[in-house]
C-alpha cells in the first residue's frame, strides 16, 4: 500500500464527465466540462455539483442558482477538452467547441445539442468546500437519448467518464 | 428524447462503488455499500458521502464524525451485495460478508483487508438533501494498492462501478 498525498480524488474517478451549463443574471451563458458530481437524494430528485469557486461557472450559478447537467456523447471528447481547458471570462465556449443550445423546460441555463442526457436543476443552497463550491441543487426536469438508455440503464460505450489527467474511458 | 421521472441518477451512473465504514460511539462498527460520492476539494483534500437518513450508517457517522471510503476489488462483488442489502441494526454484516480489518492511521472506524484502496474521512459537517444526509468530510489519510493505482490512475479492469440495479461494471 502506498500512501498518495496527492490525487486522492482519483480512487473515486472514473466519474461521467458532463459538460456543464450556466447563466449570468445579464443572460449570458457559460459552459465547463466537470465531473464532480453526485447523486443526492432519489426523492425529491437532487444532486451535488462541485465546482472550483475561481471558476465562472461558479460566478454565475451563485447569480442565478441554476444549471444543467448535459451528458455528452462518444463523439463529443473534443468538445469535453475545449470546454475544460478555457474560461468563459474570456472566451465564448459555446462558439469555440461549435456547439448549439436549446433552452429547456425550467431553467434559462442551455443545454446543448446533440448531448444524450439532461438534468436541469435549480440549486437549493450551497456549502463551502475547501476550494470549491458545493451546489445542493433538485433535479426539475431529466431527459435522455433512449437509444443510449435502455431499461434504464446507460448501454455500454456510451457515456464519456474521466479517470484523470488526459484520459476519457468508457466501460 | 425520454423524459425520466424515476432513475434519473442513474444518468451520473456508473460510479466507483465502495464499501462505507463506520462506528458509534460505543465502539460497534459498521459497513454499507455505496457509490454516492464525489471529490469536494483537491487541496484540502475534501469529499462528499450522500447516505439515506434511515440507514444505520447515518446514524453511527453522526455518533463519531467520520467513516472510512474501502474501494474493493474485482473480487469482492458478492461482498458488495452482502453489504448493500442488509442492515448492520440486524446483523454483523463483517461477519455475514467474511470480512477482516484493521485500524486506520486517523480513524477509528475500521478498515476492511482486501480493498485496493483507503480513504480515512473526517467530518466537517453534513447537509440534508432529501432523504439523505450528504457528509462533508476531510480526507485524513489516503492509501492505494499500487498493482491497481499505477502513474496515479487505476488500471482498466480493477474498479467495480455500479451502473444501476444488479450492474457491476467495469472500464
Amino acid at each position: 500500500m502506498k500512501r498518495l498525498e496527492h490525487n486522492f480524488y482519483r480512487l473515486l474517478h472514473p466519474k461521467v464527465v458532463f459538460l456543464l451549463t450556466s447563466v449570468g443574471k445579464d443572460g449570458r451563458a457559460n459552459v465547463m466540462s466537470c465531473a464532480w458530481a453526485t447523486p443526492a437524494s432519489e426523492e425529491p430528485p437532487m444532486v451535488i455539483v462541485c465546482v472550483a469557486k475561481e471558476h465562472y461557472t461558479a460566478e454565475l450559478i451563485l447569480e442565478t442558482s441554476e444549471f444543467v447537467i448535459n451528458i455528452p456523447n462518444k463523439n463529443m471528447e473534443k468538445i469535453i477538452w475545449i470546454c475544460g481547458s478555457k474560461s468563459g471570462r474570456n472566451v465564448d465556449k459555446f462558439k469555440e467547441a461549435g456547439l448549439r443550445t436549446f433552452k429547456g423546460k425550467n431553467t434559462e441555463a442551455p443545454l446543448i445539442e446533440g448531448c444524450i442526457g439532461y438534468l436541469e436543476c435549480k440549486v437549493e443552497k450551497f456549502i463551502e468546500t475547501g476550494e470549491c463550491y458545493a451546489f445542493l441543487a433538485h433535479v426539475k426536469n431529466c431527459m435522455v437519448d433512449e437509444r443510449y438508455f435502455v431499461r434504464n440503464l446507460w448501454i455500454n460505450d456510451s457515456v464519456p467518464m474521466h479517470l484523470g489527467g488526459n484520459k476519457i474511458v468508457y466501460f
